[in-house]
């Protein structure tokens, strides 16, 4: 690439004495082959779509971020928000130093089917647009956790296991399932079965991840004060904001777009009719889980509830995220619709099993990948695995495809479980052994965001004497009568 | 498309014993003949651009949700974000089961100008990326009219009209204006007059049709308690968070960049230059209106009312919608400034009536829609219509391209308007005089979302005694001098 | 381009006789010659590229939004949103009819150096992406201006400031940079220097311009009330909403996406994997600010602060945002662990010298803005330049490429420096002198939007006695004691 060029495509803004010169013409004057054109073409538009797919994954950061800390009490915004913004700022550093050699990296041949072995720090690597794309999976699972773990874990704790997920738990399932060489791949030159195991966008490889050490996490670092009470009882903990809770889910939806529609990782060689069937059936399972829900919560709760609505849109964008390449949109409603039970109960169940998981993580990412994946072995379509892999009589069994894809699928689904619990539960209980996995009890009453970052929220409101930091705080250290005069607390609030 | 393409796109991250493949290699390896590539090339960077802006107007919904959030008082703060959530969800399944195929369905040769007739449930159908864009314009439509008739409207009712809407009147528009068969479509074999009629984004096919369902919702409905006094007085009632208006805007002005320059439903064929061009007059269009709203709003009410100038950013988004195409960017300029007064007058002309719109979208979408429509025939430049559409004699009036583009402007204003006023009125009708479209005084006084969701979407904070909805709850069911000790009213808020 | 291909687009939905045509079988049937349909693909994903990367860049108006208005008390949110709402707007006007004149505008023949000379209002102009892609930026850097003088500059002197540096003191600085005649540029036929200027996304062109203006105007227009004491006292004055301010953070760096890889300009000519690379550089930088930031704020304050590790993942991009082209992954890692020191230092530095800025922005836009210049003479590896400018023997200092590239950098600061400094300096004094630049003490402790705007931001929610807008307006005008109860002021809050 000689100098006219690289000066060509600049100076198209200046005002060369030549007069001004298109990008068209700039562009192409450099270019003298039909067919390196056609291979820098190819190369834009493949690249430019990963790229912006990546871009789109990334964003889901702040969705996360808005949801968790709208499903918390306020005085863990801070603390959760911290959490969002280190777990991917931690992780790019985690991710290019490990977490993408463990995944896809390789040293000359040395090579196997559980694990990368090269390219750590990026070193003689250059496939960049593959790394940003792939990073921005790795920062999803990762986040997933922290709001299964809200409102009393430690911070230090968090630090700790959120870039050890990012740096060796998931990437080693990204090497299983999505590497040429994984054991479970697709891609692999003699797959598993007929045609390996089916994750497009990764119900399995990414949510299950982060849904089921978030179960882990949840499990160790127990139930928050209050949730579960002696007798029983389950008491309901609101988040402080159904509005950034709702942002977050929109957000979310958006950034699926890049999830889903992004994992064909290209758009030429016929891929574009690929991607936009991903998108269609994207948006047919998050509204089929969204109003699924939202009349399910009405005969569970006696009313459409506004949480479980917004996890259901979530639930069902975590179903279709395996199945979306293979399967007609059809099945993409009926996955949606059975999604969001899976919501609903799941939900449910794990508040019966007293593990507390303050936004709904477990259920919308853990149990939801895994019906994503099973479902692949249910609905796919033999003209779907075509498509978006290789033509196979081995296909959904619903659709009298045989039942080996769906052994297949659940063979991936223990795998990934069982690893995912296994590693993240050894590593909650090393750090909960040694540098402590939860905050003091005072803490926790007082709100995480005074005694782990020193600051509010919201300073310039008056909290809910009920409800909020400073009021629990005082609870803590003085009689709540003195703390909250009756009058001031019942003309403000009143009963509940 | 062969089993060595696949394996090698998914490869390229693997790695094979052969080494690292690149993207380009791999991609390219599977063509044969340059014809077949560049059509390749062509439908990826056309599907990519498609897919692209739907995904950027599919986030609209998010600035909506937070428009319209913003503008409602905090006690009906949930009602209004369940709505947005469940209208693109159940829209999702509306607009795949009916509404496409209204729009631009058929079944073999049977077609009609007024309504399409198939690929209902998308059986036979799979233009995927169009009916993904096609969506994310419908949801936009239905979501308009929840904002005109936020804060008294009932959940059930709201339900029903809003897939009616995504389901039945918008598509029948659509067919009309954009289906190659519609009696007004440009794109018809012999166009009514010399171009048929003109809107290139849906100032009115989208925009008007929202804002005048909207309107005869807003009259039907009935104003909200309080807002007009007996003595005539016009109360404004603020919404609760100028922060979430303010977001939403951003994000909707964002989303637009999808709505408009993606109308040119692909680039290639000459069609980047135009789509670049939509982009400068869009952000013209909505940078005049908006300084002109700031200071308009300064000779009427004394200030530079922020409300207004949100409003105003998004009334001359929705006027430059349907001429972004033909106009040249000065005469954006000029659309976007006639847009703010028709803003703010429109908006205090309803109040006159007595036509209570809480978001001020019958103003922004409806008023501004009729006049993006009419703009085309004021405005629209002869080489700006030989670009976006054919090479025509009949262009803008002010042009000295004559009076029949706006005619048959003015003829699609009409039939829009009458066709959404009428089916729209019926439909609000129907449900007031059944399942009923109101709730009632008590629930509306304490807020839907306690009412028909069982929440409060900020539980952490305490509301305001004169406005907030646990306080209006109390005041409705014992005697306010009791629930707001007057000590702690003026102590907290005094006199407004 | 003919009738047929215009209507095939369209009628690509439509139900024509002869079928359903697919987009691609109508787009290429216009297409007579290979080169030319070549140089149609070309134009189509360069301008994708420029207009996507250009929106994305638009959207980093609603992260500043957000960010700023979280950084403020509540009662100056709707001020500080209405400048930024109105600063894109009246900025779109601005650089529609002189800004771009003046950094790539020519006539004929007439050019300089030191600044554009034509094209005003766009006169004789078509190159539409590249209007918008520029007019991002400058919105960008007018936008940075508003948070370092927030909470005290009154709204008339805003209007004039921002569209001042809009239309004039950013696009004399693009013209020096970027235009192929400018003095310190690096794509002019005889560039100062071996390579001229690198700054390839605007470290120095936009962020220091931002900042350095925000600077002076936070030191003309003096620090608010109570922040500095009499005794010497620094008082924190903690911002409203730190998820606002997160969420902005979040979608700035979304943006940043367009703003660092989208300043390819362009995907073809092999500059797709350029773009790439600089997408990961881009990520690194922010992450380890982030991280550095978060460890190094626990030194300093005994926390990890969440306010400067948000501020940290801004100065990490601003750093890399001149060096993200031309330096490896590894480089950008450390100029992102540089950055953060920056961003904390240079803010309390800024305190010591009572230079009140109240969201960082001096500290995150100019002074790393300073960083990121010379981290190119610094860092800039030779494959590094050759890739994103021209091959050549003078780079990085520290990778054995000479002093040479250093010095041309810190000229460039100077240069930029000096003249934002010096223009913006008389300009902020002229108004200062002349209509004003401050709002009076009362309503400044009232809060700018009841002084400015006539609202509230949030009027559902009690204030905090201590901080709220209500409150201290009451102060102001009636003693304290009687506004605010002791009882009700420690039962809902407490000692801070």
């Amino acid at each position: 690439m000689g100098l006219m060029k690289r000066v060509g495509i600049r100076i198209g803004f200046g005002a060369a004495a030549a007069g001004f010169a298109l990008l068209v013409m700039t562009s192409t004057a450099w270019a003298q082959e039909p067919d390196q054109e056609i291979a820098d073409l190819v190369a834009a538009i493949d690249t430019a779509w990963l790229l912006i797919a990546a871009f789109l994954v990334f964003l889901m950061q702040a969705g996360f971020a808005m949801l968790e800390a709208g499903f918390v009490r306020s005085k863990n915004v801070a603390n959760i928000l911290m959490k969002n913004i280190l777990d991917v700022s931690a992780g790019a550093l985690a991710f290019w130093a490990v977490g993408w050699g463990l995944a896809y990296g390789f040293s000359g041949d040395a090579t196997n089917g559980f694990v990368g072995t090269g390219h750590f720090f990026l070193v003689g690597f250059d496939d960049w647009a593959s790394w940003i794309f792939q990073f921005a999976f790795a920062a999803t699972a990762a986040t997933i956790v922290s709001g299964a773990m809200a409102e009393r874990t430690a911070f230090r704790a968090y630090l700790f296991y959120s870039v050890f997920i990012t740096a060796i738990i998931y990437p080693v399932v990204v090497h299983w399932a999505w590497d040429g060489n994984g054991w479970l791949s697709a891609f692999a030159s003699n797959p598993i079965g007929t045609n390996g195991y089916l994750d497009f966008a990764g119900s399995g490889v990414v949510h299950m991840v982060g849904g089921f050490a978030g179960l882990m996490g949840a499990i160790i670092v127990g139930p928050r004060i209050g949730k579960y009470g002696k007798d029983g009882s389950i008491n309901p903990i609101p988040g402080h904001s159904i509005s950034l809770a709702a942002l977050g889910v929109f957000i979310l939806w958006f950034g699926w777009y890049g999830f889903n529609p992004g994992s064909t990782l290209g758009l030429t060689g016929g891929f574009a009719a690929l991607a936009a069937k991903v998108a269609v059936n994207t948006t047919l399972a998050a509204g089929a889980s969204a109003v699924g829900c939202a009349f399910l919560s009405r005969t569970r709760v006696h009313n459409f509830d506004i949480g479980l609505t917004l996890n259901g849109a979530l639930g069902g964008l975590v179903a279709i995220t395996a199945p979306c390449a293979v399967v007609d949109p059809w099945a993409a409603v009926v996955i949606g619709f059975i999604a969001a039970p899976i919501v609903i109960l799941g939900t449910e169940g794990l508040d019966r099993l007293k593990i507390d998981d303050p936004v709904g993580a477990v259920a919308v990412h853990g149990f939801n990948g895994v019906w994503g994946v099973l479902a692949v072995g249910l609905f796919a379509s033999k003209s779907g695995i075509a498509e978006a892999y290789v033509a196979s009589d081995s296909y959904g069994l619903l659709l009298g495809g045989g039942a080996e894809q769906l052994g297949i699928q659940a063979l991936g689904v223990a795998a990934i479980a069982g690893w995912t619990m296994v590693t993240s539960g050894i590593m909650f209980l090393i750090i909960k052994y040694t540098i402590g996995l939860r905050v003091s009890p005072e803490e926790e009453e007082r709100g995480l965001d005074l005694g782990e970052h020193g600051v509010e929220a919201y300073p310039d409101f008056q909290p809910s004497p009920s409800m909020g930091g400073i009021a629990n705080m005082l609870a803590v250290t003085q009689p709540a009568t003195a703390a909250v005069p009756a009058t001031s607390t019942s003309a403000a609030r009143g009963p509940e």
